[in-house]
């Protein structure tokens, strides 16, 4: 439907934005954020014609679309603000001190954006981690220009997005390269985008192989640049045993629910589940077993998506000695995924990678482990993840404080008694974790803290109050919280 | 002198730092200090012979060592004590709306340590970016066990200052994989580290290919970690025509000083000074020649880095259309660095990459620009720096801002009328750059900032105020600061 991008074309996106990013860097705090929330109007402004695209597209259902709309609308207004108040700016000063041996200079602080950004849009969430996604949010915050490489899953809904942010990048009176948007179905349009020179940092969601190959690209590059790439996990819950005595069926009530939400297809769907082979856990997986036959399969969100459940699951499935504790009981149509839930023992699990993938869809494993001990054992075998649950009693959590840290070593966001679906969006929030969960754990791609992947500090060394920026100046006009000789403030020196 | 780490020793230093990790990263804050203190006075309790053996084996006059073993210390304890200060953590806490519609649960999120650090000492800073140096001092204070290489042109040093950590480890009563230090002469040794799984970061400051090898082997793991390299930088000055009217030959003088200072082995000398080809320029070069004829050659750390600098410097000169401008009168003897400066045109310059390599001595090339256009279209060819200095009168910068930018785009540390020599220890002081001056711009290798290279963000979501860690409990009993509901306090909630 639409044209993969030219290289011609590519080369002029990069040119714009080199461009760009002279003039957007100098945009103020204010003006910054002024932007950002002109670009959640003008995404509003599109009206219901853009969740019946986005529906079409990606076969979400329409309340659905409408909330991740807000999501992605309150994204860009909450960034913008976190923006302006001007905590992520890490602003610090220390004052001169002359009569040192040698001399202290006059030093002060501030993280400066990297340059242009591409941001690649993720396919299951058409707006929140797309063309006007957090990736592009944070970037804008920060004071990067974007580039754009549509989801060719999605591709008229993020044109559409785009088509937005052009008014706003308009409105604004900037230069249009603040802002471009590229279509590719090929690998070689997101090859290029990030090999250009211009480039200077990368935003991904998605597949492992995908944000794998452009981690690999960006570091292979003569500058390598960051990419941050959020990828795969599995998001194990581990169930204590002290719970399972006290509510094995609600708990497996709560997890049908969380598994099977949007057919599954969230980065942080449960698909790993630890239990203490017991009674309990059998209470568990009987409860469980008996909600996910009578859950309805769903349509997923795209052809490969769904062919990929299928190839997985079944792979998953055939592996030896795990055994299929449930499938939906309604026939799935078309690209419709079945919810199904499988086990396996701790020992033949740890000893098989292939029941460590992302199957992506409504699935969950569960492992059945002899003991605690053989649970840390697990634990310690996982990957990097996303998030990781405990469902465990306050004795639980004291009795097994080795098990406990295990857990936490591994996540990005540490859950008790609760499921991983629902990613809030607030600062404390921490989307990320270890590989391969995602490229860096020192990032998250969800909550304002977001911005920092895309700046870098500079220090003014020596420059006088005239010259330094708002930010850094003596009389601290834009009122934001510093750190001066060591001591946080918001007051003037 | 020292053997080479066998393959067995290497994987128990790695075996031993695991476990350590698991007790280490429970410390509280203060314990945490209170033991990086104890490795400061420790390195005291050394005495003059810490101070003899390193001048054996660097040839660092005693004045300058005793310096730098002053700067050491006091980065141990200065960053101990924003480790207790706690602003390292990044502490945010957004509480519960549980009416919110889906509800919104309890995110309380700080950094936790990310696990052994492999640290590779300087060879130009014996002690300050070398075992107990700066990338010691911030993985200690993040939580995170430590293995030293020990850098084999200084390795009896190292190996005191080792033996000083690990009697703090026994008084403190710690695991003693908490610190491991081994040699290597060999790149194995390093390669081994590198790739070790248990192995979650590097530190590393040095030349552009070791400092190269390694990231590309850390991404090349299964698992990749981060890699903070402090590699290669030429420092560029730019001298502006307002400036150099007023004060040609003070500002030859203060550089020829900054030039020399140390024979030149720092990795902030300024090896590039880029001027507008006029009198004023003449006046520099004549008095900047001055003062080098006069400079005296300076014997240089070790073999190595001498035969590197005779080397560099030759090629530099022999390169077409590059002029001697000056050369130190005095014959160097043995291993004496010789200072020198040459000159090019801009147009020469820009065209040949060798003249932008670092030649790690008392080495600068004068960029004769034919106009302020001609010296940002050397801006813009330059490579990322940890440092970019501007000699300039005030209207000098308000009239040549689209070049100020340009300048401030590639560095770290942006210094105006002053020299980038000298490195002060404090939380304004970005030591980093675009690369190849490091391999990520946007964290620090100097100030308390460092410590965020080795610690990432855990969320925790709905756990009862009991079992939070402490700097996350609703009372805030570290009295740290934090963000709470998007607000800055260091109250209680």
């Amino acid at each position: 439907m639409f044209k993969d991008a030219s290289v011609a074309e590519i080369e002029l996106a990069l040119q714009d934005a080199w461009k760009a990013f002279h003039i957007y860097r100098k945009l103020s705090l204010k003006q910054r954020a002024d932007f950002m929330r002109t670009v959640a109007k003008e995404i509003e402004a599109i009206g219901d014609e853009l969740l019946q695209v986005a529906a079409e597209e990606t076969h979400l259902p329409e309340a659905r679309l409408r909330s991740e709309r807000a999501r992605t609308m309150f994204q860009l207004t909450s960034y913008g603000e976190a923006c302006e108040r001007g905590d992520w700016l890490e602003a610090r000063i220390d004052t001169a001190i002359p009569d040192k041996t040698p001399p202290k200079p006059d030093l002060r602080k501030m993280l400066v954006p990297l340059g242009p950004v591409i941001v690649f849009g993720a396919a299951n969430f058409p707006f929140a981690y797309s063309t006007a996604g957090g990736d592009t949010a944070c970037a804008f915050a920060a004071g990067c220009p974007v580039i754009v490489k549509a989801h060719p899953a999605h591709a008229r809904t993020s044109e559409l997005v785009a088509q937005a942010i052009h008014k706003a990048v308009k409105a604004a009176g900037l230069p249009a390269g603040v802002f471009s948007h590229l279509h590719g179905v090929s690998f070689e349009v997101g090859k290029a985008l990030v090999e250009h020179p211009y480039t200077k940092a990368v935003g991904f969601t998605g597949s492992f192989n995908g944000g794998k190959q452009l981690f690999d690209w960006a570091n292979q590059r003569k500058q390598p640049i960051p990419v941050f790439a959020e990828m795969s996990s599995i998001n194990p819950v581990f169930l204590l045993p002290g719970k399972m005595k006290q509510s094995a069926s609600e708990t497996a009530k709560l997890y049908a629910g969380s598994i099977t939400l949007g057919v599954g297809q969230f980065c942080t769907n449960p698909g790993l589940i630890i239990g203490i082979d017991n009674d309990d856990l059998q209470t568990f997986n009987d409860a469980l077993a008996g909600e996910i036959v009578k859950a309805s399969p769903g349509m997923m969100l795209n052809t490969g998506i769904f062919k990929n459940y299928v190839e997985r699951r079944a792979n998953a499935l055939s592996q030896e000695e795990v055994a299929t504790v449930a499938v939906s009981a309604a026939d799935p149509q078309l690209e419709e995924g079945a919810p199904t839930i499988a086990s396996v023992t701790a020992p033949v699990f740890m000893q098989n990678p292939i029941l460590h993938q992302e199957v992506f869809g409504p699935y969950s494993l569960i492992v059945k482990c002899r003991d605690i001990a053989e649970m840390q054992e697990v634990a310690t075998h996982l990957e990097g993840q996303l998030t990781a649950t405990l469902m465990a009693t306050e004795e639980d959590i004291l009795q097994h404080e080795s098990l406990v840290e295990e857990v936490k070593n591994i996540c990005g966001r540490f859950i008790l008694n609760g499921v991983p679906t629902g990613v809030e969006v607030c600062l404390s929030m921490q989307h990320g974790g270890p590989f391969p969960a995602t490229t860096d754990s020192r990032f998250t791609s969800v909550g304002a803290d977001g911005i920092k992947r895309f700046a870098r500090p500079v220090a003014f060394q020596n420059w006088s109050n005239e010259l330094l920026p708002a930010e850094l100046k003596n009389e601290n006009p834009l009122q934001i919280w510093r750190v001066v000789n060591n001591e946080r403030s918001r007051s003037g020196i």
